[in-house]
């Protein structure tokens, strides 16, 4: 247990996270940018809406007429005409006036309100009958009610969805500054993995993890690049290892789990130009084997061999590194994408060491329970039957039956 | 408001879901599966792993050679080579002998468990002394441990998240049987309405519901295709339904909100091919208009003109409809993706009506807080400071101030 004393504790991982930079931005369509990250601050070059619209459909007056009305004691109005969709009203209302107006239309000069259909009935064509008083600003949106010329509206680092799609739209803004994708790359190594095609032999394993962690990366808003499955060679491995650092914003090697494959890693890490491996170890599980370098201005993870293990790294270690690459603001409420529940029964965890456990939800009557999914770390089926981890802290010795606990959805 | 009685409960608007069709299946590539809904049962052809594998860097032993070893009474087992990674190893193991053996390596024969490296010493090339016992299976996992052959692993309607791409993988699945993605059409309508790239004159707003929705369409798993901004003419909209039907699964009219527009909206639905108007109008507040149509056998929405209001419509009525076209299974687990808060002021809300309140959450020492954005239904920006939906159903009058809700994210 001595490498105890050289890991690197996760807060202190995640103090590495600044020193890498976030990628560059690019401008697309808005309509390929939901879910991007916005790269620019949105400010508004015009009022929405242009002008005072109605919000139901009715009739246009000058709200003083309507003071007093009731279904005992109605207003009548004169009607004339309607106000047309699209076009500049050329009528206008004066005090005992009312001109029939639909949902969005444009209020006419004069008026400073509309009365619900609803609330009024044409005794004849020129006359109006109204049972309800409405105030002035009733069932109007008024010039700029929406945005405010010259109003900040959104922040770069904001991920975009469909209602800041609409409000570059409502903008006239065609266009918008996104951070691109980051590209990651993997590089699969270890003697006993063969590809997804191919029938396992004996001693051999199919290579997951280049799968499962390729997914990862897309739903992290990254590219994932596969560099395929590398024997452990060092000679094979460096040169790869060059070729994806060129092509990539980040590298992830993963696969093998021996000593071999480990050993080779580190040994390639140093040898590559400008770099320094700057976590060997994190008091983590699953997960304690990560390493973490830079190459250039890169980071170049080692991940765990167990497919599981790389998962959970991933998620809970890789994913922030990558959110910053694209970026995204982490401040922001990403807090409350939690599911509270109760856990099912007592679990317990080695103090000095953040245990990730794999939890199962279960409803029932009395709320929403996190059920431990038992099983080894080198088990995919375990990741499947899981819907979430729940994080028990290096200070914490266990967890009690029914303690509350903050599920992190997988 | 004597058509409250002729609109339909929400209720039984979900009741047409089954109604329709899910869209066909395709096979495509894992790398490209994550988030697609499966259209197939996976079973398993194999064991995984298909051999028994070390989860540990030690030696592979028979446990009984270590029974009863500690730290003042070592067990001295000879110790004979190394496992290779990714062959079938030759040596095996004989009771009162060791093989080196690294993470995910192949038990040999006769071995049955792994001593952790941290748990004995080589004391010279042959000798290998043992300070803690390991029990018959220890630090092993056994062929088919993981999966074993013909395993019911997952069933038609599940979303693809990394875990069961990664567990394609382990199967040697390079192709996946998903359901297609819908094709979701958005036809704009209303004189008032311009295309966004346009400056709008008096009178005329921007096109912000075709962008908006297709977002939406994007989010929930289809795939938006628009037909543009259609002026309130008959013929020239009967055309353009006619061209769209054809195209999509699914058809959404949007973008005006007068009389004239939606009255003609409803003349239109009438006069397609077998079509018929399943509901117009459904007490829910926003998005009291609602329109659904039946089209052959493709759902043909009328969606409130109001942006904010259509987009509370997408979410909370059209989306079920496209999630359950798109083959996922709906039962799933998906009520969990709700955030527990507490509302921080009292609401009130009509009975008889569904209402759709848009929230802030705000953290604060006593918890999370949701805190309704006010405003009109026409205001995008209330959907911009939204971080969820609250639903208040018909039969409750209000909410006091701390009551515990459900925010649906946004």
């Amino acid at each position: 247990m001595k490498d105890f004393f050289t890991v690197t504790p996760l807060k202190q991982v995640f103090e590495y996270i600044a020193a890498f930079p976030v990628v560059a931005a690019e401008t697309i369509s808005i309509n390929q940018a939901t879910g991007r990250i916005l790269a620019q601050d949105i400010r508004s070059d015009e009022d929405v809406p242009g002008f005072s619209r109605s919000t139901m459909d009715g009739y246009a007056v000058y709200a003083a007429s309507t003071f007093g009305a009731s279904e005992g004691n109605p207003a009548y109005l004169t009607l004339d005409g309607a106000i047309p969709m699209g076009k500049n009203p050329s009528a206008c209302v004066v005090p005992g006036k009312a001109i029939r107006i639909s949902t969005g239309g444009m209020l006419p000069k004069g008026a400073d309100s509309v009365v619900m259909l609803e609330y009024a009935t044409e005794i004849d064509e020129n006359t109006l009958e109204v049972y309800k008083s409405v105030a002035p600003g009733g069932n109007v949106i008024t010039k700029g009610e929406d945005i405010q010329k010259d109003q900040s509206l959104l922040s770069a680092g904001l991920m975009l969805r469909p209602q800041e799609i609409g409000l570059l739209a409502a903008l006239g803004r065609e266009q918008v500054n996104v951070y691109k994708k980051p590209v990651v790359g993997i590089i699969s190594t270890g003697d006993e993995i063969v590809p997804i095609q191919n029938i396992p032999g004996p001693a051999q394993v199919r290579d997951i993890n280049s799968y499962s962690i390729s997914s990862q990366i897309v739903q992290a808003g990254g590219i994932p690049l596969s560099f395929g499955i590398i024997k452990d060679n060092y000679d094979a491995l460096i040169e790869t290892y060059k070729q994806a650092l060129q092509k990539t914003d980040m590298l992830i090697l993963s696969g093998g789990s021996s000593v071999g494959t480990r050993d080779l890693t580190i040994e390639v890490l140093k040898s590559l130009n400008d770099s320094k491996i700057l976590v060997h170890g994190i008091p983590i599980s699953p997960g304690k084997p990560t390493i973490l370098a830079r190459a250039g201005n890169k980071p170049v993870w080692g991940l765990p061999g167990h497919v599981t293990s790389a998962m959970v790294v991933f998620n809970r270690v890789v994913q922030p590194f990558i959110k910053h690459m694209t970026g995204t603001d982490i401040a922001r409420k990403n807090h409350i994408q939690r599911i509270p529940a109760k856990i099912s029964r007592n679990i317990a965890s080695a103090q000095g060491r953040t245990d990730f456990i794999r939890v199962r939800l279960q409803e029932s009557d009395d709320g929403l329970w996190a059920e431990p999914v038992l099983g080894k770390s080198g088990l995919i089926n375990t990741m499947i039957q899981a819907d979430g981890l729940i994080e028990i802290d290096m200070n914490t010795e266990g967890l009690d039956k029914g303690t509350d606990v903050s599920v992190i959805p997988l």
